[in-house]
C-alpha cells in the first residue's frame, strides 16, 4: 500500500507515526511542497496512492477523479470541510478523523487569545516594538459578557478553563443545546444575533459547513458593540475576511484574534490593522496535541493497511451535514 | 489641604475618585505632564502640596527635601520602590498603599503572557503582519515545567488559575516559603538556580528591593535553556535589560514578556527582537483593578484630610526592607 502524507509538519517533534508505517511495510511519501497543497497540487500528486494521511487541502469530487487507487482518507486532525465526504462515499473511500486530539490545544490557545485581546497585549506589543508608550484599559474575564458559539469538544473546555478567573457573563449558542452543561456552568442560552449585540469578546467554535459559511459577515460584524472583540480558531470562511477588515479599518472593534484563513497560508488585507492579531493556523499546535493527531491518524491507517476494523471512521452525521446542508 | 495626583491615566473610566476629594473639598492637580514624572520634575512641581497620590515615579529624598509640606503619600499600587519609605519616615511623612488591589489584573495578564509565549503567538503575530506565514510547535501548561519565583498576593493567584490547564511541573521559590500552598498544590521549593535552569516558562513576582534589582542578569540568563522563556510583569529593573537583549539577540530563549522597565516609558533595545513581547506596564490596567486602585488610595487619602485613621498605611517590614536592604 502506498501512502501519501499531506499534512506538513509531520513526525517532526515524535518519530512514532513513521515508525507505525514502517511497522507496516507501507510505502509513503510526505509532501514534498512542504505546504498546504491547493487541489490541482493535490490532484496531480494523489494519482499513484491507497491512502492519504491528510491536512486541510481540498480533497474533492475532482482529486477523487484522479485518484483511481484511493481508498482512504485518514485526517489529521477534526475539521471535514476540506473532504467531500459524499465524493468519497459514492467511491467507496474510507474517510476517519481525530476529533478529541486537537481540542485541549485549541482551547488553551483561545484562552490566551481572549486575555490578549481584553488587554490589548497585542496593541501595544506592536507600539511598544514602533517605540510608541501607549497604555491601554481592558477588561478582565470575570468583567466582561463571554459569547461562545457551539459548545462542542472545544467550547466546553474553553467553559471550564473560564471558571476559574471568576464569572463573566456567558451567552452561548449551539444547534443543540446540552441542558447537562448548565449543572456546571451558569450560562445563558441566547440566539446568535443576541451574542452579536451583547459580548464584549466572541469566540467561535463551530464547523465550517454550508450554515456557518460567512456567518460573521459585515451585518453581524455590525450588530457587535464598538468596543468588542472576537476570536476565530476553528475554520476560516465561518467570518468573512474582507468585511472583517473594512469594520476594523473604520475603526470598529477593539480587537480580532484571527488564527484561521479561507486561504492558507494567509497574505490579506488584515495584516494591515494592527489590533488584529493573526496567527499561523496554529491552535492545535502544541507539541503533545499533534503528536496524539499524527499518531491517531497514523494508526488508523495502518488498521486500514492491515484490514483491521477501523475505529474512528467519520459518523454518519457528517455525511447528513454535507449532503442535506445543515 | 492641596493633593498632587501623580498618577496618569487617573479617574478616567471611574469618576468616584475625583467625587471622593471633592466631597472633602480638597484642591487637587492632575500631573499636567502626563506622563510617569522625573524625579527632578516631580520635585519641582512637588512644593506646594500636602499629599501625593502617587504612582510609581521616584519619591526620593531630595523630592521630600522640596516638597517642604508634604505630610502624605498614598501610593495607587503595591510597589514600594520608587518611594524612599526611610526619608519619608524621617520627616514623619505618612505612606499608604494598595496593595491587595492590582493582584487579579497581573495574574491574570500573567496567564495571557504565559499561553502567549508557550505558543509563540506574539513572533507569528509580527510575521503574520509581515506577511510571513510559519507554523510554530508550541507545548501546553500541562506539559511545561513552570518556575515562579515570589509567592504573595500574585504569585498564589497565578498558581490557582493555573491548576485548571492540568498539571504542570511547578517550581517555585519565596523567602518565606508557604507549607499552606502544599496543601492546595503540588509544588516543589527549589533554589533560584534551579528554576533558572529546568523551567520551560519563569514568571516574577517579587518586589525590586537591593536583593532583586539586577536578579536575572547575564549569569542567570545562560543558566536557562535554549527555548525556555521568561515572563515580568513584576517591576522594571529585576531583569537587566542589556543581558536580556545581548541573550535574546544571540539566539537564546524562545520568547519573553516584559511587561515594566527601568525606564518608562520605555525606549530600548528589546524593540529590535521580535520574539521579545513588550507592553507599555499595564499588568494592573483592568478597569476593574485600576478603579478599585484609584479608590482606595483616594479614600486613604480624604482619611487622612479628614485626621480619621488610616487603614492601609505601608507596614513596618517593608521599612525593614529598606533599611536593611532585605
Amino acid at each position: 500500500m502506498k501512502v501519501l502524507i499531506t499534512t506538513v509538519p509531520f513526525s517532526e517533534k515524535n518519530k512514532l507515526p513513521l515508525e507505525l508505517l514502517d511497522g507496516a511495510e507501507a510505502e509513503y511519501v510526505i509532501n514534498p511542497l512542504n505546504k498546504k497543497l491547493t487541489e490541482s497540487e493535490l490532484a496531480e500528486m494523489v494519482t499513484d496512492f491507497d491512502v492519504i494521511i491528510a491536512g486541510t487541502e481540498p480533497i474533492t469530487d475532482f482529486v477523487m477523479e484522479k485518484a483511481t487507487k484511493l481508498k482512504m482518507i485518514s485526517r489529521v486532525g477534526i475539521g471535514l470541510d476540506s473532504v467531500d465526504l459524499i465524493a468519497a462515499e459514492k467511491r467507496g473511500i474510507k474517510v476517519s478523523y481525530t476529533p478529541d486530539a486537537p481540542a485541549p490545544a485549541v482551547a488553551e490557545l483561545t484562552i490566551g487569545l481572549l486575555i490578549t485581546l481584553l488587554r490589548s497585549v497585542q496593541l501595544s506589543n506592536i507600539e511598544m516594538h514602533a517605540g510608541e508608550w501607549k497604555r491601554y484599559f481592558g477588561k478582565r474575564i470575570a468583567d466582561s459578557t463571554i459569547g461562545i458559539i457551539g459548545l462542542g469538544r472545544i467550547g466546553t473546555r474553553i467553559l471550564n478553563r473560564l471558571v476559574v478567573f471568576g464569572t463573566p457573563r456567558l451567552l452561548v449558542n449551539d444547534l443543540s443545546p446540552d441542558p447537562a452543561l448548565d449543572r456546571s456552568f451558569k450560562l445563558e442560552w441566547v440566539d446568535k444575533n443576541t451574542i452579536y449585540k451583547e459580548s464584549d469578546i466572541i469566540s467561535l467554535h463551530v464547523p465550517l459547513t454550508k450554515l456557518t459559511k460567512n456567518m460573521i459577515s459585515k451585518e453581524q460584524l455590525e450588530m457587535m458593540k464598538p468596543n468588542a472583540a472576537i476570536i476565530n480558531t476553528s475554520r476560516g470562511g465561518i467570518i468573512n475576511e474582507l468585511d472583517l477588515y473594512n469594520a476594523m479599518k473604520n475603526g470598529h472593534l477593539s480587537g480580532a484574534a484571527i488564527d484561521v484563513f479561507e486561504q492558507e497560508p494567509y497574505s490579506g488585507l488584515l495584516a494591515e490593522i494592527d489590533r488584529c492579531l493573526l496567527t499561523a493556523h496554529m491552535g492545535s499546535m502544541s507539541e503533545d496535541c499533534r503528536t496524539r493527531m499524527e499518531v491517531e491518524a497514523t494508526e488508523e491507517a495502518v488498521r486500514f493497511i492491515n484490514n483491521l476494523p477501523l475505529e474512528s471512521e467519520v459518523p454518519q452525521e457528517e455525511y447528513s451535514v454535507q449532503r442535506e446542508g445543515l
